[in-house]
């Protein structure tokens, strides 16, 4: 009996161990039976190929942790030190060099795949350094007469313990790029900001002509390429741009060597094109076969235009005669009284100002190397992280701050792809070249794969100049990744901790420079022109953000992006002894743009919120409505119900997605990929291929750069413009135009809540 | 010891029974636990929600002989007595009842969804039947005298039997929509077939002058709108348009009501719109909020165009004067001696022709009705069958005969419905408004949902004049869809077996009036404008097909569509006693759409081929090179080395991803899904948003509708129209636009390659 007990219990043992193994065996065997070619028929047993479980796993949660974990500010440091240590203007040998640096850095951090693209575009550069003529302006003592003053062709080295670089000739002199050439003399007048209405003011208020005189106007305010294009238009005869310490200083706090503020031989480049892209190849990519557009038929400016620094300002502002300005004209260059002109004083009427520039155009390569991790579910959905790797100068600042967190960034990533982790999309590493003529490497590059694009790319993520100041994160972007953003901000240690702030979103918060917003989140500020991400956004309708971390701009309201801005001095001693030593807010940046990126590339259901864009739509639609405009249009009797309804239905649609995406099944392989599909490609939809009045290739209906600042955007441009046009030049037949854009604006909200809807 | 192998047995059998247990209860136990919202991690157990065995599911094979077996003639013949039964112009009553019937024709069999968009739109009708005055055109005895003859106000009954509507005041009176209106007088000029080489003859060749002059020009060749615009810009006050027998008639063949060819009294109306859409909001929906165009700046005919009858034409031609024609221009109306004019003869000198034109544009509303049978596994992806509703009279053939067919496809699809089968994907059916107006409700709708369109459309099958003969199917279509439409005419049974023919492809091969393609199977031919299919192609770039069963082109080389198009005489007894008795080519021609409107919806992986099309691009390449614009170019130095590099990059990427296909796991459902995106998006990489040279709407670089006659289409258009407009008028610089678009078409083929690559 107890043998029989213990048959009984062995043949129990037996039957559930059998049981145990069958149902493991039966569940596992099948289960990794991976990747047949043959496809289940409909009724016998299916299988759990490989490919499925990959599609419904959700993401490896250590990923985030190791990545904001990983980010190792020395090696920011070391990747700054190299990309600042030359001078590496577009087009330069340098500037290859550093491409191919890139590249070969980035298969060694373990991408797949790494590679220069090269596009033959319109740049432009001063003279060799051994030209006998160089840039200059100088003051005469008579018309054709001697030469009293001339300005500084070079800004002297000032540091001469690090700055063993600076006043090297092989930086370019500063010149402004695509300006005109030739020799002119001339009267000179002073026109402020060069902003549509200073040239208002001038020919209306105060009488005084521009024409045919060589104006002086202070940079700041807007984009220096707009105030040339106004003084051609006005008639100038050349333009000169210079830097007032009123906006490059502070009173009282030390210039460069000393301190981050604008020495007066310190001189902005910078270039005047208003477009976007390689001037002659509107549209199209700068391929080899490329139709080249006659250069007379670009509206590239004319007229000479030239920067110098307040130095070299004084010697002609400080003699100018006619009236004095108005307070908010003037400058703060010690001893000088600022006055319009035109000419100079009683002491010096005779004297003339000449402008001897010799800046040519020319034919030259642009070099981006992008660089790829493939996505292990869905390579064919691409988030691309890129900044410019060409500088006017040594560029410490502006890009290279942005590149050296880029490539740290990447180290990461490429370390655990060595480890056998994937992201589920395609993450795209990318250096743009020629960012600084026209946002040209990028834009060349958008439009050769605008049809890749507009089907795969999720999101564009832009880190240009990481750090100009220690204060907050300035951060901009279009509205559905406004939470994107708070998100990460909220993972991420804060560099300059105080009090009970822990995250950079807490200091962000608190120092929220746009007021918060109504969900108590700081403010995401919306997108203009003047970095890469514009031709991503507004050609190809990809939805993208920019970050930097920036000074406390209302305890130091200087118009400028920063003091020393495109000037010899962004040298690696610039930020490492003053913007940012130990690197620590550049590391911030690294974690914060890294995790952004994680985030899109790895989640199942993307965190893009089009509810947010909705709700953002409804405000730009309420603010016109209350605002000038829309008084301006009720009085014309030009309704607004239709956009009042569209910008409803963008709201209901926007509620009803959100509800669907909250309530959405993970294991529904295809239901996730068109709700995915839906949210990516909603962007999209705001862009309208007929593009805005008068330019074709901004094609973004809700925001723009502003035709009146590309630093600056308008929402509904359209509408904004052709407003302008009218109070610019009025006739009645335009209120026709303003008509058109009202019904495309209302259409293209209709189209981007149709996207959303139900999808049959 | 035996019970020690009776326990060893025992427990082997129990391990054995335990294993096999545990295998199937691990195997099918977590098989089919379905659709959970958990999802699962990564390590623990997978599960098999029912969304995955549905996205892997073969399609259920007996659909398609179902649908073929379905197909019933007497429910055609039924459908197109229906829709026959009333003349429908658009903007009709008619129109709308018979677009609600369709609506509820369609929720009745068994779509998910239906519904009527309407579109308010600018079109053109001739006086009301009591007005007092009637278009019409009169010989006059002298300048301002009497009237001599006047053209027949209406077609009159002819067979008493069954034209019992015909000739009811219902139905338009002859017109040409969009004619200018006026009355106006002159001397005749007679322009062959209006075409830009006929003004060219007159002008250079024969020195006479068409300015001032009243065009009469007889139908066929080309586009009417073209004619109307080539004779608005040659200086015509006016333009008549007659159906001349010898373009209309087989001699010894009986006309209508004997037969099928076109009597002495019938009359062509039709559009003179060049455009496509509604002329007053180009480029966008014409919804409620649409801008639209001040009708001035549209550009439409400013002359006024009337279209007769040869009995009518007779009365003109037959006393006109100058020189006897060359026999090329001469066509068949008894007893007439073809003249050049000007004016008439010694005889009838005097005799002066006037033109009353009281043709007027009125706002109207535009209905499609949409019917959705809603995807199982892919609802956002779009397979889209349409034709147009509106019709110039009863419209039994044009476009009853397709619509008849359409609902027949709906019929049966809608009837698997009803017994719980879906397709994987949605299939759409769309009966268009306004189609002879100029294509105006497909292309409103086009541009209201392009952005949705754009992601999701797989393919647009237009039926309109489903069967103008019974000699073989004629066949136009991208050529991604060459190959769908072999295979499904493969399945066909054949309307007209004879000897070894068994299916319709059988006959269409050996009937081939192209002329066979290389690998042997019946040419399909390309895409011009003409029917709905053209803003789906042109301006959304979505692959489309166009049908229809035809006549022997070769036996009887008519230059007409068919004799009795857009007259009165277009009635049921036409098709139901000589075109198609019994309807078996209705039938073939609804089994033909159906099957290849089932393939492309329920197919894993699409039956879209690259390949092929990569072919047919290397092929209208080697035309190009080798004809007469390849031997202008190489004269001009104008190199095609580039488009010969685009045109090998597409072979090759094309043929990769064939075998990607190839290879494909279908369990794989991402790896599927992004085949099909490549494989559906390919033909949207052949639209540039910027359009054809002046048209910017037109936007398929490899395919358009000719600019000098909108039935017929051009390959590489831009290049096409930039040549001839040198050739039209010389100037030097106009190369620059032949290089420009040289560029075009050579980068847009590299981004076509582009977008089959590997997609990381």
């Amino acid at each position: 009996m107890a043998s029989g007990k213990v048959v009984f219990a062995v043949s129990v043992v037996l039957l559930v161990v059998g049981l145990v193994v069958g149902i493991l065996l039966g569940h596992y065997v099948t289960a990794p039976a991976a990747g047949g070619n043959k496809p289940p028929s409909g009724s016998s047993e299916p299988t759990v190929p490989k490919s499925y479980q990959d599609a419904v796993r959700k993401p490896d949660s250590s990923i985030s942790g190791r990545l904001i974990n990983g980010i190792n500010p020395d090696k920011i440091r070391e990747n700054l030190e190299y990309l600042s240590a030359k001078s590496h203007v577009a087009g330069s040998a340098v500037s290859l060099e550093q491409a191919e640096w890139i590249r070969d850095s980035w298969l060694e951090q373990g991408l797949d795949k790494a590679e220069l693209t090269t596009y033959n575009v319109l740049l432009s550069y001063p003279p060799e350094k051994n030209d006998s003529q160089q840039n200059r302006i100088e003051l005469l003592t008579s018309s054709g007469g001697a030469v009293e003053f001339t300005t500084q062709l070079r800004e002297p080295p000032l540091d001469p313990d690090t700055d063993t670089p600076v006043g090297d000739l092989d930086i370019l002199a500063p010149f402004n790029a695509y300006s005109g050439s030739g020799e002119i003399e001339g009267d000179i007048v002073y026109v402020n900001y060069g902003r549509v209405e200073d040239f208002h003011k001038l020919e209306r208020e105060l009488n005084i002509s521009v024409i045919g005189k060589i104006c002086i106007a202070r940079y700041g305010k807007i984009f220096r390429g707009t105030k040339a294009a106004f003084a051609e238009k006005s008639g100038c005869l050349g333009l000169i741009l210079y830097s007032d310490p009123l906006d490059y200083t502070v009173a009282g706090e030390p210039v460069y060597p000393d301190g981050i503020y604008l020495p007066g031989t310190g001189t902005q480049r910078g270039t005047l094109m208003s477009g976007t892209g390689d001037p002659l190849t509107p549209g199209y990519p700068a391929i080899d076969s490329a139709y080249r557009t006659p250069i007379n038929e670009t509206n590239l400016p004319n007229i000479p235009v030239h920067p110098i620094g307040y130095n070299d300002a004084a010697h002609f502002l400080g003699i100018m005669g006619g009236e004095e300005t108005s307070s908010d004209w003037a400058g703060s260059i010690s001893n000088v009284t600022y006055r319009y002109g035109p000419g100079f004083n009683a002491t010096n009427q005779d004297k003339k100002v000449a402008m001897r520039i010799f800046t040519e155009n020319r034919m030259a390569n642009a070099y981006n190397t992008i660089g790829t991790i493939r996505g292990s579910v869905e390579p064919d959905r691409y988030v691309i992280i890129g900044n410019h790797r060409d500088a006017w100068g040594y560029g410490a600042v502006d890009p290279s701050s942005g590149t050296a967190c880029m490539m740290e960034i990447s180290r990461l990533f490429g370390s655990f792809v060595k480890d056998g982790w994937r992201p589920r999309r395609t993450i795209m590493f990318a250096s743009w070249g020629a960012e600084e003529y026209g946002l040209i490497g990028s834009n060349e590059w958008v439009e050769e794969y605008i049809q890749k694009l507009g089907g795969r790319a999720v999101a564009y993520l832009n880190v240009d100049t990481a750090v100009i100041g220690t204060y907050t994160l300035g951060a901009f972007g279009t509205p559905n990744l406004h939470k994107t953003v708070h998100q990460a901000a909220q993972k991420i240690p804060d560099p300059n901790p105080e009090g009970k702030r822990m995250t950079v979103y807490d200091t962000w918060k608190e120092r929220d420079f746009f007021g918060n917003t109504v969900d108590g989140n700081p403010t995401v500020g919306d997108l203009g022109s003047g970095s890469d991400y514009a031709s991503f956004l507004q050609l190809a309708g990809i939805s993208a953000i920019d970050l930097r971390y920036t000074f406390d701009r209302i305890s130091t309201p200087i118009p400028a992006f920063y003091p020393l801005y495109h000037s010899v001095y962004e040298t690696f001693t610039l930020v490492d002894r003053y913007l940012d030593p130990g690197f620590k807010y550049h590391k911030a940046m690294s974690q914060l743009m890294g995790e952004i990126a994680r985030n899109l590339a790895e989640s199942i259901l993307l965190p893009m919120d089009v509810g947010v864009y909705a709700e953002y739509v409804m405000g730009y639609y309420e603010n016109l409505r209350q605002g000038n405009i829309g008084q301006r249009l009720t009085q014309e009797g030009i309704s607004l119900v239709y956009m009042q309804d569209a910008v409803n239905e963008l709201s209901e649609a926007a509620n009803a997605f959100v509800r669907r995406v909250d309530a959405a099944d993970r294991t529904d392989v295809l239901q996730v990929r068109m709700l995915n599909d839906q949210m990516h490609r909603f962007e999209r939809a705001f862009i309208d291929p007929q593009g805005l009045p008068g330019r074709p290739f901004v094609r973004h209906i809700v925001f723009a750069p502003s035709s009146r600042d590309a630093y600056s955007n308008d929402k509904f441009p359209g509408i904004v413009d052709t407003m302008f046009d009218i109070d610019n030049n009025p006739d009645p037949e335009k209120w026709n135009h303003v008509k058109k854009q009202l019904s495309v604006a209302i259409f293209t909200i209709k189209s981007a809540a149709s996207v959303l809807l139900e999808v049959a």
